[in-house]
């Protein structure tokens, strides 16, 4: 899958419930359902009824892992649940979450969608105190911060810990009879919370699952609080100042969120036709004319919106150019060498009659390693397009991220050391236009707010850039569980 | 996903492969993956390598049946796929297809497409004759036939047994040597052939999988013809004469095909965005004003050209208003009493900032048993829609099929008994139109040529009413294998 | 495994019960249970409940087919079932049995014990007539032998087909509403017939299963019965004329059998005792003086009942020498060379005590391919013993059999074209002494009444000998379902 | 299976390898092969190459948790396994062995057979320090301890930690490049290493499995020592003084261990034979004439040799009265009530003719709860058995095992607070006979040097016998990975 997609990759979703009338087990699973585009590598769901915590993860898409035997044994009022985009090969069950521990306060899951950037030396630390790791992740190391005894209260403790973490956390954290919900006070990744018709709350990272679930009077967590789920009530606790400007990922807009999601009053979909429109408008400023092409087509799905944006300001017509396999996903079949040739096949086919003879613009939401867009190229050249005018919605993406999404290292960046008309040259378009960084924030509708770290190199925190290299993992033992068949 | 989606069901896709230098199994199973929205059930291929004839199938899709040791046991030039949707409880191995016997003209596989109505007399007839049957299927029947001594060769005893089958057959048949590509004389079903770029031939239900294999030259195979892939060369005969006028299936156009087929030289992703077109005059004729809505959204995905081609007509922008949850697939996970309630919303969310407030028009493309439009509506209504007023791409569907599609019995046909005003109200839409019988034909192109019984009752091979109640099912024990987990 | 033991391989065990007030399914899973050592790879379960007849079966051991979700789906009065050994690599679906099928006459299920010596010509006839098989067993062609309209009645058509079936035949077979118990005219194989305490009846290979269920009054199937299970009475009918003397297999005695089974009579634990008992006879007339060795070991678990025998009338103390893994089984896993150096290793290991510095006499049931014998020497000469002398309980193996026991062929067999002096010093022992044919019959009881063709070459039937190399699979297409994992 | 066998259950098997030029992975799996009798519910192993370790485990047996491709992933020069049985309904992933984890010396691995009886102290005080726990295994508490930098070496730790652990283990504990093998200072449990011929050293708990792996030179790990595996040498240090006199589980002689081990000289075979000679001396002084019975037959298998000890002394006619099912293992069908009657019927079937009219006497090797004696002896008596003495190669157990001994509660023991006559008539039998205290060790062959305070209730180490009701789990949230199929 890829050499079929060529995106960023986000880390995870989270979800948390408290539900006193409910089955929480089965509406964490419907909410983890709604956030599956934001990991399918694993899964995994803890429930607590007042004294223990059950827990079951595995590999897996949610509807793979969970079936009803399993959700019927998950018994309480209090759930969290995860869903994981694994970076590497390591795509097991070792770095599955939430993760659960017993601790001298009682049990403890915590899931976790972000990256630390200090983790390797907190966790160096940990050792050196003499607790030993299971696992690679960054969110075992949070956990077991929290298993020290650093305050009265799962508050205190959770509050003390924020202030050595650095980096991007959104949380939900599951006690015995609470549920937490945490941000950084950056404010790197959303995280919403809704109150449910039946009674009780939930959280999650996006405010769709929250509606799936039924959720009303939605409000986001907001950046450096602890909302408190439980049977007495939502309680809000600014933890920690937020820091200002705040750092909201600006790439949650443009490829990662469902567009259904609204992040902080900004609606993703709407978004989307605006950078269509935003891109229309720089790209008629860098043409002479507006009849210059025939056809307006996205790369479906995140696209779609962007291209209806740019068709209506351009006056291009907009239509369909490719179909997408719906069911393209984990097969480890390698095509034949024949197959091979012809590329993104197996994910694409052209619809022939919309595009031969035309001069088509072809909007696409970002380029990271540049993999995918030459051989869609081909395929529309092959089913005998004129010209093919590349747009995409964003800047060039020049550096690494720190903070949770996959973008590979610089080497791997198509745009970290060559032009757009290099870019242009090694992917075989006619014409390439990249969105600028203003025209983004004006479609996003705030100039600041925003990491993006991506296209300047700014981060919003100190980063270690040679720990790009190794994709982030923390040195580990190879440790693995059954793996999925 | 039965209560998701409401539409007719597709029962098959086939594929057959003579590659002399590839890998056929490889090709064939990536052919499948491109015909699996033809059906999710079970898949299957068998591989001829000249002597002998394997075989792989099971229950699942396509990705989830074959792995690459599977495939690699598979060897040799000839090949054919299947992939089946099943209409009842028994989505069970006994109905997979290819299916495979031993016959005294050595090993004979057949995969088919489409439906018998006259099976129930010809498997009788046979079993008279000392034939004992495993499984329900009408092309089983078939299968057996052909294992009669009726000529010299495999042509003359295709041709034989095509003169006694009455119904939808689009088929793939492999021998030793051999692979047969043989379509009705009503030519319900499509099947196309092709040219590979490395040498050798491929046929499939559709030209967007012949194109994904690099076929060039794609011609159909036409009513009554069996076309034959050998080493030989590709020979084409007349078996028996095609039917005036034929009777291809128009949901194919509708529904079932993906947008990049071609059709007996109609694309139907362009019929869709005319079906659209023709939608809006025939809408735009019966309301007083065009100011009447202020948004054209489709159910996505396949409504998606023709809210589009609405759009363009009716001068009402087009905007999306659902977002489809891609993940919903295979979970046997029943949601709560409470997420019940919010019906469709485990597939379907609403962009609520493009229907709030609005009178919004729906394009859909049929309704079949009715059970998902009303759901739908009222998420439009929670999330602050005006006005919803469903438009529909065909005419109401008030017979059901007797050649392979899978519409229910006439109790299950919502439109079976009710008026299109009972159905408004029983849906709680504020205005439902459906497309005439004459305006869909004009967007297919043609006024004859297709098979209108679903909407007319005119059918074009004398059915037995009766046998709708049964599902078509031939009486049978149960058999089961190896079911999925 | 293969290497692990050398001993002709049983192909089945069935069963068949009737049990008006029980969970049918149920009782066959644990009859067959009981018959699990006549077959490892595969087995089934078909029940009817007057009206259909349902089927599970799959590869694996019963414990591993059926789990308890998959019984409950199997409802009814009347049941069979199959454990099956496969001869060659063909360990798959395809030839699991029950087989079953829907006929002119209703379902139709059948399991089969032994094997037809003219399976290929009467295979060859129902082609000619257009039956297609879809597997390489003879007992599919039983099965559809049975479907011909060739008498009034299930009784009168499994008497008609009795008198084309030359070979071994013992019978479940399974209707609407009957369960019928067929053993061939010459007795090859066992089966039996007993009262269930619950009302009802049941028929197994072995009387040990019959014993589990409950059973009481047993009594054997007489060579040319049909005996009727059916909720009027157990009637009995002589379908075809015993073949006097009968040919009964010696090798239920020698092997196959479980010690608690009783046949015609005579009990498997008792014989077994007997033939070391007139080994010990036969070797005291051969050596010297009865001092010629220190202990006496039985190769576990079949050689026990033998070694003390010998041990009571030798004079000579048993004891044991070898520890055998109750755990080898189906492990795919191969060893390390070094590991491989050390032969049967894995499976057995000597009490290093009991032969250290001894003259060890081995009892050994059987040898076939001489495979293991040798292993099993250097394992004790490693352990110190002083002379390994090998004692066989039956004679040398040199003809294949032709009734359903897989002893390989001619090729195979180590004492097709070898002396017994041969023998010994490719094993490596210091002695080899196999009980004489008058010794072993006087041990069974009687001196005729039995097949003795794999040590004579006397066939009682006509058999191909060329037939013997191919292993007796029919030809086939490769058919394969999901395998075990 | 719990219903077929009553016997107390051990703990684990472990086993550790150092073999430079040998795939440690699959030496290690077959050594776990023979191994598999101490515990049925988990296997894993762990295997280092120097820089890192890699790990699989899964609950099953050996041959189901291991692949040909899980062995290949797993390289290096040492490894260890462990193969686990699991006291309650807790046969879970969770604590599963070995425990892998990174700690700031680097990756540790171990595999422990034993229980502490003072680990719910220790892992409160390293939960106090911080640590969060991940299973309720006291296994893990060690493995915990160890990561601690309590000295400069890891023999340094390992000695530190041992001065706190009080009760039974045995260790084979893995480095980035050593294995050691450590065991308490009482010798609780059995602990051999051994020279393998290819070079390089293995440690096991039995010696059946050093033999298996072609091991010489075996030596028992002494008390308080730790031997370490490394590629330099094999060293031994004596870390703890050993307990005097040691407390070695005499269990391991009764039942435990396969007949093939030799612990600290003595042979476990010839053990049983002196525990059936000793039976039957105190038999014969306790009855009135040696013809008060016509047979002896044992409990197969691990009574056998008792068995046959007994007839050598009494006189007595040894013969096979029971029939063991050697596929019992891992079903979860539940009897129909009409079979479960029938009580132990599905393991064991009765040969009638040896015991037709008999006085029988039985040999088994313990009464621990009493559930299968009374089953036992029913069948007995249903086969037509005059009379059933039952002699038992130990005397009552009146109190439960702290250390690492499943024998349930003090209420779980049937002779906890019952005569032996109360025993007697419970189960039905004409006369029972426990072995005496002072027979028993006469069998083993010293009268000190064993912890005997199941028998006795003098614990060699302070216990809690509050702690015996909880089956000594320590509190612990519920926790699952994928469970077994």
């Amino acid at each position: 899958m890829n050499a079929w997609h060529d995106a960023p990759r986000e880390e995870c979703g989270i979800i948390g419930v408290f539900a006193p009338n409910e089955d929480v087990a089965r509406m964490t699973f419907f909410g983890l359902f709604a956030l599956q585009h934001r990991g399918q590598e694993a899964a995994g769901i803890a429930v607590a009824d007042g004294q223990t915590i059950s827990l079951y993860k595995n590999v897996g898409l949610v509807s793979q892992v969970f079936r009803a035997g399993t959700l019927d044994e998950l018994r309480g009022h209090y759930a969290i649940g995860h869903t994981r985009y694994s970076t590497t090969g390591s795509s097991l069950l070792r770095n599955a979450q939430p993760f659960l521990i017993e601790t001298m306060n009682g049990p403890l899951a915590l899931a976790h969608n972000g990256n630390l950037v200090n983790s390797a030396e907190l966790r160096a630390e940990l050792m050196r105190q003499g607790v030993g790791f299971s696992s690679s992740s960054d969110s075992e190391v949070m956990t077991m911060m929290l298993a020290r005894d650093a305050g009265p209260t799962w508050e205190a403790r959770i509050k003390e810990a924020m202030k050595k973490w650095v980096g991007a956390y959104s949380l939900a954290i599951l006690t015995r009879d609470c549920v937490y919900a945490v941000r950084d006070p950056w404010g790197f990744r959303p995280l919403a919370v809704g109150m449910l018709p039946s009674g009780g709350y939930a959280v999650a990272s996006e405010t769709g699952a929250l509606r799936t679930l039924g959720c009303e009077a939605i409000r986001d967590v907001q950046p450096g609080e602890i909302v408190t789920l439980s049977d007495k009530a939502l309680t809000i606790t600014q933890a920690l100042p937020p820091v200002n400007p705040s750092a909201r990922c600006v790439f949650e807009f443009i490829y990662f969120a469902r567009p259904d999601q609204t992040w902080e009053g900004v609606n993703v979909h709407a978004v989307r036709q605006r950078l269509g429109e935003e891109l229309a408008k720089e790209w008629k400023a860098n043409v002479s004319t507006t009849n210059a092409a025939d056809v307006v087509i996205p790369v479906p799905d995140s696209s779609i919106p962007a291209a209806i944006g740019f068709s209506r300001v351009s006056g291009i017509p907009y239509n369909d150019g490719f179909v997408k396999n719906r069911y393209v996903g984990r097969t480890f079949i390698e095509p034949t060498d024949s197959l091979r040739k012809r590329g993104v096949g197996m994910k694409f086919n052209v619809i022939i009659e919309n595009v031969l003879g035309k001069r088509v613009i072809v909007i696409d939401d970002s380029i990271v390693r540049g993999n995918t867009t030459g051989p869609l190229i081909r395929l529309l050249r092959q089913a005998g397009a004129k010209e093919v005018h590349v747009c995409i919605t964003c800047p060039p993406i020049k550096h690494p991220c720190f903070m949770g999404v996959d973008m590979g290292t610089y080497d791997d960046l198509i745009a970290h050391k060559r032009t757009v008309d290099e870019i242009r040259e090694e992917v075989g378009a006619d014409s390439l236009t990249f969105l600028s960084l203003d025209g983004m924030m004006r479609a996003v509708g705030s100039a600041e707010g925003y990491c993006q770290a991506c296209f300047t190199g700014q981060y919003p925190v100190p980063v270690d850039l040679s720990s790009a290299k190794t994709g982030f993992e923390l040195p580990i033992i190879e440790k693995r569980g059954k793996k999925e068949q």
